[in-house]
């Protein structure tokens, strides 16, 4: 049976992570992966999780199991609205801050609609905005020939490039959003990951009635627990979660109690202590290694946090057909050009420094400048 | 602020739950609760979670709290696999059967195409059509003017009226569905909880090549998991499983686990005979309260599983109009017309019978009856 003519016209637009089909084809366990965004499981706090999880079950009992409100249950949420000093109502739990930036996409962007973004940029995203059809146009040299919806970026330690925006940066960001009249959806699921450097306003501290600011467990956390949330304006949070109903009614209810009592007890605050010193000697050594290993002509971006750096490799070097030799010599990348909009700079790659073994890095990165040499 | 020019053309279709504002307005454990689609927290095997949570810990370890395969766990897959008679490979599970009805409508429904239903329906599948703009039809009496994408049913104790689809019925649509080619969405949440009167094959055993089937923990389990799933061919489920690569990535891992550990341990189907037991005897208990104080002109359905059952008035009786003097009395039920398409059956409602205590149910029943008798 054919099933073509059954589908919607946004399937033609669905998009593969390509990241995702790399971990089809081969164990991870078994190569050097700088490829996917995982944290090291050496992060995740399993005692406090197998502790809090019994506290959390005696506590509330039928209703950790129940269904529970839309927006979030109230202890989370609450908690979150301490930490980052916003009030009860300005926050709405996602599952997932993948779900965060669907479902502003969603509510926001109409097939045509023009979004804007760095570029390069966050596959999932860009994955999100090709499934609603569109127009998906690069911030930096757009011309203002249509309306813009919103803006997506990254502005702390950005997935793919590792960079982090100064303030200047974000105050011009927030001037040219004010003088033409669009949001901004700031995804922020690496900033409590700093390991040099000082923190800057989050774009939504510069223009909070503008802004939708997403953030997440699953680096802070655990990626497992699937859950994020969205701080902003109470007009924009309302839609959101009307659409949230006939998304998924809910949150999950266990989950949410447990990262309440994660973060609220100070547990999250000791646990990201650790994580961050463990991240800090990765990426030193990452960079060290690089410097040691990479042949001449080869550069890279310097992260002041979060999992990844951006590599630019010679001119005429294309990283995607190199993929498949990298990949039978033993060690993974994410090629740099699935992360720009036009599929442009194909001499560029993503590495992730979090999820290796710190004493596999070397062996892995030896064996990537190994292959570029050739 | 103004925000109404960036919303996108979805939301003005975006329709808000009428139960879930209800539960806003009041708290339910101060009335005489038909209103909701809990189930009775006493079914929920706080137990068994709080042992298999600490189990799939030290089982899995890092493994639980890691990113996962969109598809879901492999081991969640099998085990539903197993019980339903189906190859791994059309399983896909979904956090929450509401999320299973959302990813089959974006996948298969631009605005403007007909989707079938039986009038009346489950009111979250009406919020998702509604809000994907889609052309809603009713089932019975739809002249095929337009090829139809796909008709969505509940066969098995249906939500709002506790109904079942017989035998004849069943192959009565599915002739349809394979004379008029298009496909059906069988939304399956209480299937497993029967009271009386025999099984009929689902709708996805007599058309497997035409069905996506929507199963649900929410009512086996414990909803608080946000877990469900979709059995139906791969080609359709491949086109999902890319779609929800940008919805949330994948399901929560710890929770799969958990119920992977509870359905394939059988601790799922002892739960499931204390929880039938309960429900019969809650069920009963309603049918016969009915009986003792409805006034004349009141009838209602007689449900072989499930949580409702629903209630025609006298014509001329609005149930809409009604519902604020019956929540100041203290009791509370939803509105029959909510769940029509066109909104009419005024005269009707749903009333739950799963939630309220059974000590509690003949006071509630009998404040009902007082007034509507009014």
């Amino acid at each position: 049976m054919k099933y073509d003519k059954f589908f919607s016209e946004d399937v033609g637009s669905f998009m593969r992570s390509p990241v995702r089909e790399i971990f089809k084809k081969v164990d991870l366990a078994s190569i050097y992966s700088f490829a996917g965004g995982y944290p090291d499981a050496a992060t995740f706090p399993i005692d406090d999780v197998r502790r809090i999880s019994a506290q959390v079950l005696e506590k509330y009992g039928a209703k950790a199991l129940q269904y529970g409100a839309t927006q979030g249950v109230p202890e989370l949420r609450q908690v979150i609205a301490q930490r980052y000093g916003v009030a009860v109502e300005n926050v709405q739990i996602t599952t997932s801050s993948q779900q965060g930036i669907d479902v502003c996409t969603r509510v926001l962007a109409d097939p045509g609609d023009v979004i804007l973004t760095t570029s390069p940029t966050y596959l999932g995203a860009l994955q999100s905005f090709k499934s609603y059809r569109a127009d998906i146009r690069t911030l930096e040299d757009y011309g203002w020939e249509k309306p813009v919806k919103f803006c997506y970026v990254i502005p702390d330690f950005q997935n793919p490039s590792g960079e982090t925006m100064s303030l200047a940066e974000r105050e011009a960001l927030v001037a040219l959003v004010r003088e033409h009249d669009f949001l901004i959806v700031e995804d922020s699921p690496y900033r409590e990951l700093r390991y040099s450097g000082e923190p800057q306003p989050t774009l939504y501290s510069l223009a909070p009635e503008r802004t939708l600011h997403l953030g997440s467990f699953s680096k802070v956390f655990a990626p497992g627990f699937r859950l994020g949330w969205i701080l902003g304006p109470v007009e924009l949070l309302d839609q959101i979660y009307v659409c949230k109903q006939s998304l998924d009614l809910c949150p999950p209810i266990l989950d949410q109690y447990i990262a309440a009592e994660f973060m609220g007890s100070g547990a999250l605050d000791a646990n990201l202590q650790k994580s961050i010193a463990l991240y800090r000697a990765k990426r030193d050594k990452m960079l060290a290694l690089l410097e040691k290993y990479m042949p001449a002509g080869v550069s890279w971006t310097h992260p002041e946090g979060g999992l990844f750096l951006f590599l630019t490799l010679p001119e005429g070097v294309d990283t995607v057909a190199l993929y498949d030799r990298a990949l039978s010599a033993g060690v993974a990348y994410v090629a740099g050009s699935f992360f720009f909009v036009d599929g442009s700079h194909r001499n560029t790659m993503r590495l992730n420094f979090s999820f290796l073994d710190a004493s596999r890095m070397e062996a892995g990165i030896r064996l990537l400048a190994e292959v570029i040499q050739e």
